[in-house]
């Protein structure tokens, strides 16, 4: 017979992800403040999720607000990896949905929710690398940013300004990305190209393009060549 | 037509709560941090929440860093109630559940998950009002804080030792109850009991039974009046 006080981890509260959630890599774009940094380690490593990336942050590794945040997720910053670059970032990915609270915006498809962003992560997860993009403390993403995503997602809110701190919208979306692993999704069947190789395909064709004298979209060839991505990599 | 930068909110994903969100309550017991309070206080007002409610806990009205992780939820956080006791705090409440990492314990019935808390939330809240309690920074709620809730909750982790600060646990419940506010269940049919009503009716009980000579439970009467109190306000 159990004792009162034993504490026995429930199963159904507990069950360690699948072995793939390390394709998943949570990166921050410039975050300044070590504190969100290892809140959102905190919040990554509780839901079973390992890979941190950090573009061109604040240092964190040795900073005494980061270790304090992180709690019992050192590990998580220690192996965190920081690059110089969003081209060093995602270089190896293929599939990247960025995070936004700027809501529908005309360039762009209406966002995913936090739901159906970690659903497709984890539709793809099994058999690629994928990467969910957050943007900085006081401005988020670029629009610039957002365009090089395959796809874009906010979290729903009840409140007429949305307001979430860094480290708050990271722990939705992988509390949603656990959450949704526990009703496995079917893996998609197509291996996908990596944005490495998008990019190379994207800067090939424009410039077989520029050759044969095409002129694309009223003349603007960036245009042109976003459309080609987005056709690119849904393929 | 639309110019490309203007910010259009998408219904689906910003619709306002239903205006029952009032009847839910957000108590934090005994927080030590004003900072937690302050972040608490965002996730609340981001997902259509404005009920908070602070036992016992730091002073955090005026506090700096309060103020600062508030953000724009400064509103919350200066009509938030500070009560002494948990009495205080929950008299008027139909009906309470606790949160908890500690998993299953043989004193409890299995936590509720973060889903199934909220979807239980809005089934009652209605008609009714109710409170999700949350405990200290630390060690979070006391078993006898536990016990007189009438359900306990956990969020579901892929951590063998899940670890969620406060505020990101905070947000997490505030994020669930507006995720599924937005496929609105059927309202509880029969009015419940208040707190106190089901307490004052205990106590009754209790001291009936004593007089009459009963002895509850291999003598212990707390353990008889607890069953009697989920049998209440069950009932």
């Amino acid at each position: 017979m159990r004792k009162p006080d034993q504490q026995t981890p429930d199963a159904a509260l507990t069950a360690p992800p699948p072995a793939w959630f390390a394709n998943i890599a949570i990166i921050l774009i410039e975050p300044a403040e070590p504190g969100n940094i290892g809140a959102a380690a905190r919040a990554i490593k509780t839901m079973g999720l390992s890979q941190l990336v950090v573009v061109n942050g604040v240092d964190f590794k040795t900073d005494v607000q980061a270790r304090r945040m992180a709690h019992g997720a050192l590990d998580i910053l220690d192996n965190a990896r920081m690059v110089r670059s969003w081209d060093e970032a995602v270089a190896d990915l293929h599939w990247l949905i960025g995070t936004t609270h700027r809501r529908r915006r005309a360039q762009f498809a209406d966002p995913l929710t936090a739901v159906e962003a970690a659903r497709r992560l984890l539709e793809l997860a099994p058999r690629h690398r994928v990467g969910l993009v957050f943007g900085r403390e006081a401005s988020g993403l670029t629009d610039a940013e957002l365009r090089r995503c395959n796809e874009i997602s906010s979290v729903p809110s009840g409140a007429a300004h949305p307001s979430m701190n860094l480290a708050q919208a990271v722990m939705v979306y992988a509390y949603e990305l656990y959450q949704q692993s526990r009703q496995a999704p079917p893996p998609r069947r197509h291996p996908l190209a990596t944005v490495e190789e998008v990019e190379h395909l994207l800067r090939h064709m424009g410039e077989s393009l520029a050759k044969v004298g095409f002129r694309a979209h009223q003349g603007d060839p960036e245009t042109f060549l976003r459309s080609l991505r987005r056709v690119l990599s849904r393929a």
